[in-house]
């Protein structure tokens, strides 16, 4: 197995010559994308319809953001970014429909092992998130690798979210735990 | 009302031309303000002149830095920010005098309907903060919409404020509570 | 005592002439390489030896990243930080060898006063915080003033460290609590 293909499988890989000039060319874009004023609204929309994998028509990403690899990140229609927000997509970060996300935020794909003999070795692991449909993320909030984030949910501001959110669902605080449940949303 | 009235009076709204164009002129004084550099101090002090909608003769902001409109920021005397701070002040965010924030917190005054419908129709709402004077925020701090805190308030790095504070207190975590009180001020 | 040796004994300090000269050269340097693409590598590498206080040979910042003076943060061999990380190094800032910080970290060793009269006059302080070696720092963290972290520690994201973290631990939460110990490194 390539170290990339050890990466989308889950498994600890390290950075070899091909995922460090993935990485490179995505923060090339991320740099571009970050220097480039608002007001040049078609550059921008360029830059990121060139680094993220998949988009929808309507989205407004501000700046700064930073991603890894950039196509690793999946996002549906209505998507909504505020300023100074990180994605680490080493592996899969997929978000559905009408997602808003407010500043600050932190969507970590990536992580190290917790034995510091593989660490010094570069290894490194990473887990796919998954973020569903009509869901609102609050200033700050940290989403943790392997999270799965279900349909119609809210997440407060400055929660860490450690573990799975089910759907039609309000989780707040650190570890983020469900404090109220929501109507579900009517069959389109 | 126009979008701008139901904005003020707390009201569910939806961004319009107006709106738009507000935020565009307040987001590329921002964009300039960051890609000045530091010792260009007069002109980065211009520029934060023509941004907020009040401010003393002593103040200093690092960079970065972003506001939604700009105008609706009332600072003070003696007003401190450090680096990579927020300030969402789609609605009132007042600064008394003697304002310290550390770096990474938010200001969020906008937020969005926990009903889904409601945001896939981009409804959105936005409450006042208000702060107090000799107020100190320690790094990371996130203030929700709505919120006051008093006069003579420390808030402890990493909290997130969701509910008001009085006066001559130290509040501490997420939610922030008081911890601690503090001896009020003389009086001038 | 100059305003510079008061700081260095971690009392009540202001910044003099002196400082606020020093402060402007290490942000002048942070600007320069927030600005300088990625790609532009030797550059790079060039701004953070000469603003760093001491760096080994393998290393690598991703932008932003703000330090307060940089000559007082001494970090050893493979020294790793991700985006969008603030270093105030006001008081000495020490890592020690293969040391890994997630994005939008904190490292404060700046305070004020919880006195308001005594912010009124502008009077400051900074203590050391210190990091052994073998520390990973997941997304989010904030240090405070003073802490002392040791050799072959993890920190959960979005932790918020207000005490000292014994060494083979990990720790996690606001504020950050040791949840699991670690078995100690081999001997080299």
């Amino acid at each position: 197995m390539t170290e990339k293909q050890k990466l989308q499988a889950g498994e600890l890989y390290r950075v070899d010559d091909e995922l460090a000039e993935e990485l490179s060319r995505c923060k090339d874009l991320c740099d571009e994308y970050n220097h480039t004023p608002r007001k040049e609204k078609e550059k921008r929309r360029a830059i990121m319809r060139e680094l993220l994998g998949k988009c929808g028509e309507n989205f407004n990403i501000e700046s700064n953001v930073w991603f890894d690899y950039g196509y690793n990140t999946e996002v549906g229609e209505n998507f909504y970014v505020n300023h100074d927000c990180v994605f680490l997509d080493t592996n899969k970060l997929t978000f559905g429909d009408n997602v808003y996300i407010a500043p600050q935020c932190g969507f970590y794909t990536a992580g190290h092992p917790l034995d510091a003999m593989a660490r010094r070795k570069e290894l490194e692991f990473a887990k796919p998130i998954r973020v569903g449909s009509d869901v609102w993320f609050g200033g700050g909030v940290k989403v943790l690798p392997g999270v799965t984030i279900g349909d119609n949910v809210v997440i407060g501001a400055g929660s860490v979210v450690v573990h799975d959110i089910p759907p039609n669902s309000v989780a707040v605080g650190n570890p983020a735990r469900v404090i109220k449940k929501l109507k579900p949303l009517p069959r389109e």
